[in-house]
């Protein structure tokens, strides 16, 4: 059967030779957010190897290009670490495996530092795109023109194209497509890489577009002229359903709010009419970064943590109720990259909040009360240090408003 | 007699080609600090234009490399409209004008983020050396041999050597020459490009040697084994005088102690035996930087300042004595540029600042003392706020001394 879908591949790959069908074969990813710090931990060992595991799947993809729609490190003056480390695997792709890369700065690089040095890496079919221009002229790369569009604020757009209409994200995309169309064959396969915050086609989640309204979006309608647009910005491949208009989501998951999404880079293989297939491929970063919830004591029982991968980045949420003596540290001698930990109230303590106002008519001291307050909402102790604290301040207040 | 010497040079230039002497010309500058700020004031601007006249300077001299000896910025992030100058002069030197530029980082550069892109650079014979390593193979240009020796800290040459025995920068540079030494050929022109506080030969400024000695410095006999040592981190190309060791100097004026310095590149024509011919060219800031000296009146008074380069930035001295009223307002309507006020007591204000603590017998109030003592230190005016404000420090400190 193998071998049949085998011979079938090669019939097919020799008759799109033979009528002459080109394929260009690119990745596309983004949001790769060097130099990151999430709860006050660097991602930049984490994405060091997840780009090493980037760099085997070039060196196995073979792609005509590497395209990065923004955001390559996470802010404008990034750790000295993270600006290397970009140095060094961008050279790896570039020069050592010998791909074109098609890049541009995102709303998180700061345009005019990235650009520096950008004219010398033409040379090796290194395309950056810091800062946005007036010209609009493709890259072109084995028949495919990429037209780059760097982040830009909408207020940039309209200076440099000096339009004065220009007042949203909308505008500016609307506009800067506008001119490209001038000069672009529609016959051609073209490719936009931009980094927007896109929406439309079917968009997974619904309660999102309500709440991001507004000037910030683009419509996904405006990409129609090109055969395939890259996009970056949104941290989730899903974040758009659009046949042609899509995110390849962000190297790795950045916040516990991405804890669910998959991350993966996108493979596209396009003919010369623009045609396209596209397929994920994932990258296994050494650490995960996902969510546990539990009793104390059960997290700490070897018999549920022998199970767990407890080196991964970890929010956890404790489902105890009462006070729990220092539990951060001791959650830490087990899974050493807790990095949030929260409590979580059952229906029980709800109540007990919702009647916290009556609580007084219980006749309980002040100091009491914050005990009870204090235990509820966090997770450390209440100790003796901290009720005498609080005594003299409940007293200072109490004086001060004349109620003792 | 012009033609005849054009004759003569002429049939030197034959001779040389016959008996195979072969020429390479190169231009060492270093100290561009761009993105400095000087009391206040970006020399951006001023920079841009200092470069564009070098740029001139090397499409006329044709050199075979420009040699530049660090600080190209002026800090470890430097403004962004300084990193895209930088990229810009690069560019036409290197790209437009096709001339080699070798480059290192100073002690005010990043050399991780003056590093970034540097593997691309070389296609184009553009060597710029960032970060220490501990490759000692030089850059070869037409038959000269540059070591490059970005600046690095002691202890980071001790890491890198692992070398224990290295405390100071003279250890460090005499290590790293003594690695260079191993495989460098006497026969050959080698030039040395650094970034240090060089101290021998015979120093312009003895009293400087007695009061930067220590392990800030290194001896100049060090770089015996070179042809040329090309240096940049002091600013006045007269800061060492020695036959084989120099620097060029800053590219601009950067302090007001630097008023009478002289600034110029350097243009050393070397043979393929090492020897050389050194010889400079000035560039001329539209702004000089200088110091001028004179009571308010007379450079208030069009006959003066008719004859001078008004619009140059100042450090003016005053000498008058007493109060004087918003003086530096007034010499900014004639000179925008004043950067800095100073007054110059005479010998009376000494005297009188020499009694300053006998004046209490004069039976002065304490608001008249201080009227006193701040008009004659400063340049401004003792208005009636400050008046009224001075009053109510008086009288609460001397409430709180028990002395009212």
């Amino acid at each position: 059967m193998a071998n049949r879908i085998f011979a079938i591949m090669i019939v097919l790959k020799n008759t799109a030779k033979k009528i002459g069908v080109k394929q260009m074969k690119f990745i596309h990813t983004a949001d790769w957010h060097l130099g990151k710090l999430v709860h006050g931990v660097y991602m930049t060992e984490n994405q060091r190897e997840v780009l090493e595991q980037f760099v085997t799947v070039v060196a196995e993809e073979k792609p005509d290009a590497v395209v990065i729609a923004g955001d390559l490190y996470d802010r404008s003056v990034p750790p000295t670490d993270a600006v290397e480390l970009l140095d060094e695997m961008l050279f790896k792709i570039n020069v050592e495996l010998k791909t074109p890369v098609v890049a541009i700065a995102g709303n998180h690089d700061s345009a005019e530092r990235l650009s520096f040095g950008s004219s010398w890496y033409k040379h090796s079919q290194f395309y950056l795109s810091g800062k946005l221009t007036n010209s609009f002229n493709p890259v072109q790369i084995n028949g495919v023109n990429f037209y780059l569009v760097p982040y830009a604020e909408p207020g940039v757009v309209r200076q440099l194209l000096e339009d004065d209409s220009i007042h949203s994200h909308q505008d500016a995309m609307k506009t800067l497509i506008g001119k490209m169309e001038e000069s672009l064959n529609p016959h051609e396969p073209n490719v936009l890489v931009g980094h927007a915050f896109v929406l439309g086609g079917q968009t997974s989640d619904s309660e999102r577009v309500l709440s991001v309204g507004g000037s910030g979006c683009v419509g996904a309608e405006l990409f129609e002229p090109f055969s395939y647009t890259a996009l970056g910005h949104l941290h989730s491949p899903d974040a758009i359903y659009h046949s042609k208009v899509k995110y390849s989501g962000s190297l790795l998951k950045y916040s516990f709010s991405e804890a669910k999404q998959r991350k993966s880079i996108s493979i596209i293989e396009m003919d010369e009419k623009g045609e396209f297939t596209h397929r994920y491929r994932s990258l296994t970063p050494k650490h995960d970064m996902r969510e546990l919830e539990g009793h104390l004591e059960e997290l700490l029982d070897p018999h549920f943590y022998e199970k767990e991968r407890i080196d991964d980045y970890l929010k956890i949420t404790l489902l105890d109720e009462g006070a729990l003596i220092d539990p951060i540290n001791k959650l830490r001698q087990v899974y050493p990259n807790v990095l949030h930990l929260e409590r979580k109230m059952d229906i029980t303590d709800l109540k007990k909040k919702q009647s916290f106002n009556s609580i007084r008519s219980e006749k309980k001291s002040e100091i009491e009360l914050f005990e009870q307050f204090y235990t509820e909402m966090t997770t450390a102790e209440f100790t003796q240090d901290k009720k005498e604290a609080m005594a003299t301040v409940i007293e200072k207040v109490l004086r001060e408003e004349g109620l003792k």
